[in-house]
């Protein structure tokens, strides 16, 4: 770590008109970009949402409250500017792009789509692997491929990691098991909406999904073939490589944490460039932050995923930064410091 | 209230492309803001963030680690543009009017200063009432004025309320103790940064400043005229007149929660319209968001007044009214819905 750039941003921090630490959490935030950057002043440029979309095997076997077509016509409704995380994108000027990463459909070509595709959704992993080892390599393939051309054709250094998927929250479930090995009932919650005797009958089924692979846990590759998702592979896979190319890596809800966790354990050093956005309400969130040792800097009670936490939290983020180099210091100001 | 309004709105929010409930917070204020305003596509025209600045006689018997200068220093700050509230309500498209509500110092008359001295800091509560009836009624004129004259010329319909002034911690955590019975020593923290030492000195001081008044706890005028500042009297008027008119009020931290305190004690149903922006890290603040049964939207550590919670959290409240008014529904974005 380069110590002197370290302490120029401190005192600049600590020298802006206001009491030493007033602005709590995102003084932490300005001095991580300013070093993800190493820049005294560190800008946001052309932010941008993934949101990363992908069908799931398991979805068929009543483990989520809406059908699997759900998948492809919210991927529409991204495309045609009408879901939430359009609204919040647009609100706060930040680009949204769509991968399909595996969506059961085929799309017509368009300028927000990115096509991805491994397959038209994974296997059912109650009686299979989810993918095989050839897609997982392909999925961390296309993920370089698309992180490299947006950071070279827009000069983006901070995105948004979101996702949708019907039946993604309970391959993360397994995935969080796996990975961090927090009970796995801690790890399953009730996803977009089911009532108590689902989220039981959804317990049950991943259960038996668990028992039936005998899996390496500390073979991180392995979990995600074996539960992953193709949109939360390419995912974990984008956001390391977003951290190596010194973007901002902004975290939304549990599936988009749970890819986290597969990168963080394949290289911690992902956690210097990442910001936690919010605290979703699907149960498992909460552990997994904990577990991660992290705070997100939303809780308003949301559980939408697409990187909508990413989206309405970005405003912090600017002014984090915004503070930095925006705000007048003691002496510009000629405000009396407590220090004199 | 308008049953069938209210149902309109609860429709709408439920039939968005999202699962029931899956934008937490932001439903709530969604509806919030739509019954305000009485309208299924509320808008929020105008936004100001009002800062109300005064001196405070307690100031000089060692409560704060600033000097009293600090005040007008500061007031000259926001109005040329450098201060943290400059410089998130810029980025957030709000604008900011600074009231002199009692700043010892002339200033110059400037578009964006408001001119309401009342007198040049309040007595010193230590040994007197800060301040006479005649100028808490002052106060109250004032502000009724200002918030007046803001709709009418704006057609401002939200508004959120900052201060600063050093020394009305002291002040703000005297009125908290009186109106809601919380142990005084439990309203009392470092405000803008005493260390343990002089955070023991400060509790000694309001404690004496206490037991040398003897006054009627329900009576909230008595409350603010002995332990007020002019900033939090004519904040909590206008409070009251913003939610009157039919504005939303947007509360900062712990000192425009202590105003907002003696509104709701004269009248509850300002709770209709008040959003809580951000939990300071200024001790009373949890407790007294506690006692008031309110949640805020932020809880960044932030302990900087200056309506600075409350522009971080403009966007939050946008992204409220945005998600209302912009998103597709089910039926518009041919998704298919659960209960179908």
């Amino acid at each position: 770590m380069n110590h002197t750039l370290h302490d120029k941003i401190q005192h600049a921090i600590d020298f802006k008109t206001k009491p030493l630490g007033a602005l709590g959490r995102l003084e932490e935030i300005a001095l991580q970009i300013a070093l993800i950057q190493q820049s005294e002043t560190p800008q946001l440029i052309n932010p941008h949402i993934l949101v990363f979309a992908a069908d799931h095997g398991i979805a068929n076997s009543g483990v989520s409250a809406y059908p699997q077509e759900v998948t492809w016509q919210m991927v529409l409704n991204f495309l045609q500017g009408g879901a939430a995380i359009n609204v919040f994108a647009k609100q706060n000027n930040l680009e949204v792009k769509v991968i399909d990463a595996g969506v059961n459909k085929d799309f017509e070509k368009q300028e927000k789509l990115i096509d991805g595709k491994i397959d038209f959704g994974t296997k059912n992993f109650l009686t299979q692997p989810a993918m095989s080892l050839l897609q997982l390599q392909q999925c961390k393939k296309k993920a370089i491929e698309i992180v490299t051309e947006l950071i070279q054709n827009t000069k983006c250094n901070c995105i948004g990691f979101g996702e949708m998927g019907i039946g993604n929250t309970s391959s993360a479930s397994l995935m969080m098991h796996c990975l961090s090995l927090i009970n796995l009932e801690d790890c399953i919650g009730k996803g977009t909406g089911l009532n108590e005797e689902q989220l039981e009958n959804k317990k049950t089924i991943l259960s038996k999904a668990l028992s039936n692979h005998n899996i390496d846990y500390k073979n991180t590759d392995e979990v995600l073939q074996t539960f992953g998702g193709f949109e939360i592979a390419m995912m974990s896979q984008a956001m390391q490589h977003a951290a190596r190319s010194n973007c901002i890596v902004l975290v939304d809800g549990f599936i988009a944490t749970v890819a986290y966790l597969a990168a963080f354990k394949t290289d911690p050093k992902i956690a210097t460039s990442a910001i936690f956005c919010h605290q979703s309400e699907e149960k498992g969130h909460k552990l997994l932050l904990e577990y991660l040792q992290v705070k997100p800097l939303l809780n308003l009670g949301m559980r939408l995923g697409e990187g909508t936490g990413c989206a309405v939290a970005f405003p912090i983020v600017q002014a984090a930064v915004n503070f930095l180099t925006k705000m007048a210091s003691f002496e510009s100001a000629k405000v009396t410091n407590k220090a004199e």
